[in-house]
């Protein structure tokens, strides 16, 4: 096979985490050990960056920015939720590919995200371009399939954890009977997050706050719930409840939705249980709604997660060198008593429209405490911590200069 | 004056901050100093320990113990935010404290309770019971007169000026047109707490996120905000919001109230700004309500904050026993160009029923984001990181083992 020469290319795809730019700089530092690889550019804004031709050089920022990646959050190249769907945006984004001799294509997401990826690489495919396709795992919400998790995840939980831990430091010293503390964290299909809050408990203390845990693969009810608050506070004398957002009854349907403008969005379940408990238990409740800040807070990265996510990065580069295309780099977990984790490829199409749910068995049967199997998977993710630099108090993060890559194309007529 | 021999107490009141237990630390760790101090007691959920008897021994508490106090978040005593009012409730508390012979007390709370320790001076006073009242001040809501800044204000914005900045990096990476970001704070009276989200703004970059910044001082109107939002959207892609939870009306009314079951509460202004922009702008926003978690987050407690706190507790140890009664301490802030700070006292009636609400002077004309006589207050308050032990992977905090005091009185009759 004769060696492939080219450019790269790096996108972003989907809601940032705390880590995705260690995994562009990841990508960064391995390109440029390839005398193969070229240029090594970033597309602005995921798939809006394909269409519009909009690159910048990377390899023309500083060390210390690409340093600087590796701690911190949003995404540096931007990124968008948009996903290609013509057949025209497709060729278009080939025709763009072929334009600046993209050979390599990272693309950092989700599994709906990587969907984009697998159409990429089969219609470069059907046209004989030579082109090499990986793609990058990325999701808080630790729902890729064929990975053992998920950069991204180990940080948020560590955050969730320590806020989960504070707060109940707080709750348990107001000395006031009857008070409901609800936290209310990220999950629209999932409960990996959710669950990642009862790391907070302290090892054989499972009555530790947080006291209960609501995942949306465990139906909810409003008496079941009642009934385990009631039981709570009768046993302590306040109640923890970290609770994900996406909750849903035994029809399937999200027991708390938001209209927005652009479309349904899950969350509130927070509020929704205070009224509940406020109306029914006749208790306080008071909510707190991590939001976005669960999925970015640098100040707090995992270091396991965060070197874990450059890997995945390095890794990719080196399977594209390697002739490998269409595959998504997965991390895969050691046998041994003790953690280790090494990447591994599987192929895009496995992951493509699948979700991994948290696994029934890690559940107790009381529905809102997890066990020793989900403790075993999840402390390994958050250990270690990132140093990151402080500047007038407060955390110290890059930004890139994003140097123009020419255009070369006519603007895209969508 | 013939020296005053004795044993003293120390109590908690009102809701806890990331930096209420160094109080308890510089306390103990003073009074260890002082030969005329003979035990050092802790009262548990402050007023309502002191009714009840229910007294701790902090001598006995390991040297680990107490260090760690300077890192541990909620209220290591227990707290409460119960209030003495009844004149035989006051009876009783000085009935304990001569059981206990209780010299020195040393009441930590915000401006409300202080008159708690007040009304105790008062009645030692009047029954000429030779007792040392010091009041040492503690308010996340930095709303205490007479002192320059509150012992766990700079915690909390450390905080929320971190957590600002990187969901800011998140929201300005989203690259999706007319999205708002909306982060609500504390502050039921006051915008101390939203207005230390505009230090996650770089110096000479005004128009930094956050972009509108909404204080309980500056009346809140829906056209003003529809038209600051749709101002902000036009000249950059995306609007950060900070805002704090007690918004008035011109008529002073709340703006967004929910109603508990005990008391009609602040809160859901985030929500209320939501349905707002939706409705009326047609852009997407999303919500964080940070909730009690700004007022724990030890993991990211500001330094400047935590010393400060520990030599508050301190000082009052020394006004104690060099004579002086019914104080509360405060922070003095040097007249130099480099931040210093000292201690004063000040006398207890000058703080009680008083709240210190932000200069108006220090907000700009439009209303939404503060000038530089604010960046000037607050800036050295966030200074320095505390040094935070972790144990796997998740922030190490200590718990007291709360050696009982024997109780020498029958319990309390309401």
């Amino acid at each position: 096979m004769a060696e492939l020469v080219g450019n790269c290319l790096i996108g972003q795809s989907g809601g940032p985490t705390t880590v995705i730019n260690a995994s562009v700089a990841g990508v960064v530092s391995e390109a440029l050990n390839h005398t193969c690889i070229e240029e090594v550019y970033g597309s602005l804004n995921g798939v809006i960056g394909l269409l519009n031709e909009d690159f910048v050089d990377l390899a023309a920022e500083s060390q210390q920015a690409i340093r600087g990646l590796r701690q911190t959050p949003g995404a540096a190249l931007g990124t968008s939720r948009a996903k290609l769907k013509k057949p025209q945006e497709f060729e278009r984004v080939l025709a763009v590919f072929k334009a600046h001799n993209i050979r390599f294509y990272f693309h950092i997401g989700d599994a709906d995200s990587q969907e984009t990826a697998a159409k990429i690489s089969e219609l470069a495919a059907a046209q004989d371009y030579d082109l090499r396709v990986i793609g990058i795992p990325k999701a808080v919400e630790n729902d890729l399939p064929a990975t053992d998790h998920c950069p991204g995840y180990g940080s948020a939980i560590k955050f969730i954890g320590a806020t989960v831990k504070e707060m109940s430091l707080d709750a348990d010293s107001m000395g006031q009977g009857d008070l409901v503390t609800i936290i209310e964290v990220m999950g629209r299909n999932t409960g990996w997050l959710a669950a990642g809050g009862s790391l907070a408990k302290r090892r054989d203390h499972p009555n530790d706050p947080p006291h209960l845990v609501y995942l949306p693969e465990v139906p909810f009810t409003n008496e079941k719930f009642l009934d385990d608050v009631r039981r709570v506070l009768k046993r302590e004398k306040h109640c923890v409840i970290v609770a994900g957002e996406g909750l849903v009854d035994k029809d399937g349907n999200y027991v708390a939705v938001e209209s927005g403008a652009a479309e349904a969005q899950v969350g509130g379940v927070g509020e929704f249980m205070k009224d509940l408990v406020e109306s029914q238990l006749g208790a306080k409740a008071r909510v707190a709604r991590l939001g976005v800040a669960q999925r970015c807070a640098a100040h707090l990265a995992s270091k396991t997660d965060a070197d874990e996510a450059f890997l995945v990065g390095q890794a990719a580069v080196k399977a594209a060198v390697n002739g490998e295309t269409d595959k998504l780099v997965t991390l895969v977990r050691g046998d041994g008593e003790n953690y280790t984790c090494e990447t591994g490829l599987s192929a895009l199409s496995d992951v493509v429209g699948n979700l991994k749910k948290l696994p029934p068995e890690w559940v107790n049967e009381d529905g809102v405490s997890l066990n020793f199997q989900f403790f075993r998977y999840a402390m390994p993710l958050i250990q270690g911590e990132v140093v990151v630099p402080y500047e007038n108090g407060l955390p110290s993060y890059v930004r890139l200069s994003r140097e123009s890559v020419d255009k070369t194309l006519p603007a895209f007529e969508a």
